[in-house]
């Protein structure tokens, strides 16, 4: 049989990282490709407690069918909680329940875009929400990312040539891959260019929370007077990946939209998960948010020297970084990128993501990667860096 | 800010089962609308221990992110399952775990299907799934639904008509809302039929487990040797659907490109639920399956009688069942359908579905209303029915 494929998924292949991700598989490879939080983060016991509490209080509701919008004790405190503590959400705002924040993407993007239609993004930005507009016939239309965040000259250059574009996408804060967070001033005048065009934004993000240095700036959704943003908020990073638990804050209209692309796709997200989300905020959310970010700050700060240590010395820079969980390197001009991270983890066993990946053209010339820090215990850290080092003073020399 | 929607959402309603729904939060009315599991049927305190079970052995696994294609204890064991006990799966086949059989139907569409290509259906089928398909802007073709199955001829008819057709959707066993089971020569002559015209058949089989009489007749997948047939099973209806758990068996080169679409949709679905739905499996999963068809036999035996001491002598018919959760019942000519199941909810408070919610044309006339009678208790049940028929009796008078 040969097997016609849809257009918009013929093109798609299975992302450069998993392919990276494979390596990893071998114990002896340190894992710089991967974008998982460290385990040592993961509130094991309770869980666990809440999970077991559960099962004997309200074993029926978690097993049973339940709303496509999302359990709804858990609908009611996000909404409370974003508003309280991050003046997110206003009278004509509704929240849904996601199964992680990757669903956010594509349900905005199905509810929002017929084939053709263009989704402005930065530019790198994280793989799989460009491959999940992908699969649904959106056209990237990619805008640099500078220090502080989108170019916003590019991206009115965009909204101008492309008057079909119907999505702006940002991760404003340590954006995925560059670790990168949007000044204020640049998150007023995305705003300002998305009201003026009537473009709407969907503001990912799932770093937010993981702040170890400087101060937090609003998101782009506390501006939004005019209905014009979709925020999308996730528990993978602040309590556990493998619960897919998300959610998004939006316009009514928009949030029902994707309620009835949800129910399509998988009805509701589980139960149980959303119940043990929902316990889990009622008591110390706080107190675990501190506890993750003095973890995620000894590793960033771990890896920063490393990178001043091993990296710099040989011409490779780096974006310094207060939050997150990548960072983005650089190698000198004319080296050979896509040969350095092949090579790495080939005949080093150090794996790493080619930056080229993360394009919404990746034959671009590109020089970056990202090392991404949360994954590696703190001696493979060390031991994956001096053999990168040691690699690199070959390899550039 | 008017918002304008893609295409193919802008013309999708909430389904008209979730408005009816909206009714059975008050307790006092009958639900037979639902397509709930009986809640006694859920192995809560198996479901506790094995939970407690894998927080204590391997809470990482549990919580960190996993493999799209899904928990590979879990994907091995149902491949294996799947070959000895109903004789699905091929040596060019493989399995991908779904966050619900949902899902199935949507990669499925989105990896194979353009806007406008058509996917031909029984009709009346599952509204989800008809949503689903709809939300890809794919065109559904609805194909009469037989006591015996699929019309053939009609199905033939269809397929000489639209050589832009994809898919052909089926739930053979205890049909989603007609109850129907397709005979073992009609299975025959769909396959050779979506042979002959080179479309792939999806074969959703959520309720076969759920044979309660009568024998069990062999999957359409049973047939694949042409690699035609993308097979959906769930655990939905066998051990909980809060838990969103489900796999599809299909072509490999198939299954792949929906682990690529999934990825773009939920990355992975809840490590958690995969896991206790593996060592579930591991123990007495048949005795359960067993005393599982005894609860839903008790509840259609119940159901059949008061169909018959309530219904006909009013001359509204039904079609028998050997399994599945749903009856499908049929007003006499003339009757205003629609006015009856409003009525019945509004005055009666006993709710039911409307058949034209399941048709492919909403608009087209209909006789019909399926009856769930999984969801009430014993006690609802007897109550629900003398109700209808009282309200029958003068409503057909």
């Amino acid at each position: 049989m040969n097997y016609r494929f849809s257009e918009a998924m013929a093109g798609i292949s299975p992302s450069a990282i998993r392919e990276i991700l494979k390596y990893s598989t071998d114990p002896e490879v340190v894992p710089f490709s991967a974008g998982n939080p460290a385990p040592e983060a993961f509130p094991v016991s309770r869980i666990a407690a809440i999970s077991a509490r559960i099962f004997q209080e309200n074993p029926i509701t978690a097993l049973q069918y339940g709303a496509t919008e999302g359990y709804q004790p858990l609908r009611d405190y996000l909404k409370q909680y974003l508003k309280t503590k991050h003046a997110i959400g206003l009278d004509g705002d509704d929240l849904i329940i996601t199964s992680g924040a990757q669903q956010v993407m594509e349900l905005a993007a199905k509810s929002l875009c017929n084939a053709g239609d263009v989704i402005i993004t930065e530019d790198p930005s994280f793989i799989g929400s460009l491959n999940s507009f992908r699969s649904l016939g959106a056209k990237l239309v990619g805008v640099p990312v500078q220090p502080d965040g989108m170019d916003l000259e590019a991206l009115e250059s965009a909204l101008k040539a492309h008057p079909n574009a119907k999505l702006i996408y940002t991760i404003p804060n340590f954006q995925n891959p560059t670790g990168v967070t949007m000044s204020w001033k640049k998150r007023q005048g995305l705003y300002a260019l998305a009201k003026q065009y009537g473009v709407l934004i969907v503001e990912d993000n799932p770093y937010g929370d993981l702040r170890f240095a400087g101060e937090e700036i609003p998101a782009i959704k506390t501006l939004d007077t005019d209905g014009l943003v979709i925020y999308a908020g996730s528990f993978s990073k602040v309590l556990a990946p493998g619960m897919r638990v998300a959610y998004a804050c939006g316009p009514d209209p928009v949030i029902r939209k994707m309620t009835v692309a949800k129910q399509g796709e998988d009805v509701h997200t589980g139960l149980w998960q959303q119940m043990v989300a929902y316990e889990f905020m009622q008591e110390g959310f706080e107190e675990h948010l501190q506890s993750l970010r003095a973890i995620y700050r000894g590793k960033a700060e771990r890896m920063m020297a490393l990178c001043e240590e091993y990296l710099v010395p040989h011409g490779i820079t780096y974006l310094p970084i207060e939050g997150g969980l990548f960072l983005w390197a650089t190698l000198p001009e004319g080296a050979d990128m896509p040969r350095f991270c092949t090579e790495a983890v080939r005949d080093h066993k150090v794996a790493f993501v080619p930056g080229s990946a993360f394009l919404t053209d990746p034959t671009a010339p590109c020089q970056s990667f990202r090392l991404n820090f949360s994954t590696p215990t703190d001696e493979a850290m060390l031991r994956g860096m001096e053999k990168l080092g040691a690699f690199a003073s070959k390899f550039l020399k």
